[in-house]
């Protein structure tokens, strides 16, 4: 469970971190592991801010920014990690620090997150779950800050805000969202071509995959129920692993009358990652509780044990009880 | 070649197109053929603001509304035709009309529009090319006239800027763009679930489609060019046609590094459609016009005679030339 009760962690407005930012000098700015585009833009735009300030601050991630970042991703500052103040950025845990846990975990003196799930790791943190992303927090904060934003101030944050939003698709997104990214575009970001490589560019290995993992779709109770699989072989032959597996979840939960999007992915011999997309009144999280995981009530997932038809075997007799009950409540009402 | 020069249309400026509406009294609300979502979101939302101005109107398309449009969508008034002043959404060209254009084709009294095409084939015209959407101007004349907007006018301008932007993803966004998008988040309208059915709702047929034509899947030039075929066999065999077919085109300038996207349709024994789509340098309007077809720069098309084997040597050759070229500017310069 996660310890949202942390008395030693002093929630801020955004005035007083606006104030926290003014009065420190020299800043490390850590982003959460397997960077996103909000952790990154949020990272990289407030260091822009600082910079504007006249403070030192350097951003860092446990792992490797892909290439796709680099429009708005500079070197910044080398900082004495010992003398700077800390700030962690769109990271609810002290966990998705990933390799960073162990020297910063405990020593964050500043989180600013969007995050409702936010563990109050830090000593102090900035929380707005209403916020869209980061994103759009660091601009409110540069904005009373009255900061200068540069053009690339600016990429950084309407990137984190498209890639959170799915450019502006998702429930996240409100009237306040849509008012940040007109103020983003009095700048030159160039927003379609930030689009076109966040949400346009396919890699033709993922293109292979796809067309692969096609191949075994199987339709499942009147076809409200599809099942994708990604077999160790296919990720060995396309090149194909991690986040590019994210758009086969993606699939699933797209197509026409589907209330139960399942994709199997394989991690090992009999190892097997079940995600779970669900539409109401079927429930992902409960779902997947069923299966020993859990998640989000439209976004789940579990780990199993099997083989591939083991495992399948598994997660839709769990799916079938809950399309009876779903048939049984029809039919009764 | 497109007129644009006709001197007996009038062109308004926003307060005379609102002046206009005011003064008369029985409206017919011409959307055009094949209707997207922005003529359809124009027309309603034009049409629900005529109501609460107490006037009488009635909507009509040549074709059929799609089913994903009803949220929107009611019956509207039997107005008089004869009587009526007749009024165009959307609508670039006469042509654009298609079975309505023989009796309203040369009776238009107002076009309200963004294509920058448009015809002036109306008597009074209001044009504004630097919207995103029709329903962007429609949004602005509501709000000048100081029309109430209901929860239903604003899913249906809502709708149309979002299905002409791609959902903000385009270059036609504006920073007014998305300032209107945030006025309209102030109405109850399930911006996420218009979303979802806009552009995350994908039918059985088209996954089944997608599948056998990423099967055909040749890439040329160093992998800068992919080519997509969709034989008259798999549109039989999955029942799909066109509309379908538009998110073949799609993936095929998705491909990270490709710069030329070929989708060859069949649409006959001999005959197929080409479309391509293309990134600078190439030019997909000089391509196609090589052809015997046209269009923009980056989307154009040809209609072509031969198997398929030939189609696509007929196409490639004129790729090849480009990239030839292309390879020649680079080593040179």
């Amino acid at each position: 469970m996660i310890d949202n009760t942390n008395k030693l962690c002093s929630e801020l407005s955004l005035k007083e971190t606006a104030k926290f930012l003014k009065k420190h000098d020299n800043f490390v700015i850590l982003t959460h592991s397997s960077p996103d585009g909000d952790t990154l833009g949020a990272g990289y735009a407030l260091y822009y801010g600082l910079k504007e300030l006249g403070k030192i601050a350097g951003v860092i991630c446990a792992d490797i920014i892909p290439q796709k970042y680099a429009y708005f991703v500079r070197e910044t500052d080398n900082v004495d990690e010992d003398s700077a103040t800390i700030i962690a950025v769109d990271v609810a845990t002290k966990a998705l620090l990933g390799s960073l846990e162990e020297n910063f975990g405990d020593k964050v003196d500043l989180c600013i997150d969007h995050h409702v799930s936010n563990s109050r790791y830090a000593k102090n943190l900035y929380l707005d779950s209403d916020a869209s992303a980061t994103c759009e927090i660091i601009f409110e904060l540069l904005e009373i800050m009255d900061v200068n934003i540069n053009d690339i101030t600016a990429k950084a944050m309407y990137t984190g805000i498209a890639t959170d939003t799915g450019c502006f698709k998702y429930s996240n997104v409100t009237a306040k969202t849509h008012i940040i990214a007109s103020k983003l575009y009095e700048y030159n970001i160039d927003a379609p071509n930030i689009n076109k490589i966040m949400f346009d560019t396919k890699s033709r290995k993922l293109l292979e995959l796809e067309r692969m993992v096609l191949d075994t779709a199987e339709y499942h109770f009147n076809n409200r129920c599809i099942l994708l699989s990604v077999t160790a072989e296919m990720q060995e032959k396309t090149g194909c692993s991690g986040s590019d597996l994210e758009s086969i979840a993606v699939i699933s939960r797209s197509v026409e009358g589907v209330i139960a999007g399942i994709s199997l992915k394989q991690t090992g011999d009999t190892t097997f990652k079940v995600s779970l997309r669900t539409y109401p009144p079927l429930n992902a999280s409960e779902i997947c509780k069923a299966l020993g995981g859990g998640g989000h009530n439209a976004a789940a997932g579990a780990t199993l044990e099997g083989t591939l038809d083991e495992v399948k075997e598994q997660v839709i007799s769990v799916v079938r009880a809950k399309m009876e009950e779903l048939d049984a409540g029809i039919s009764a009402s």
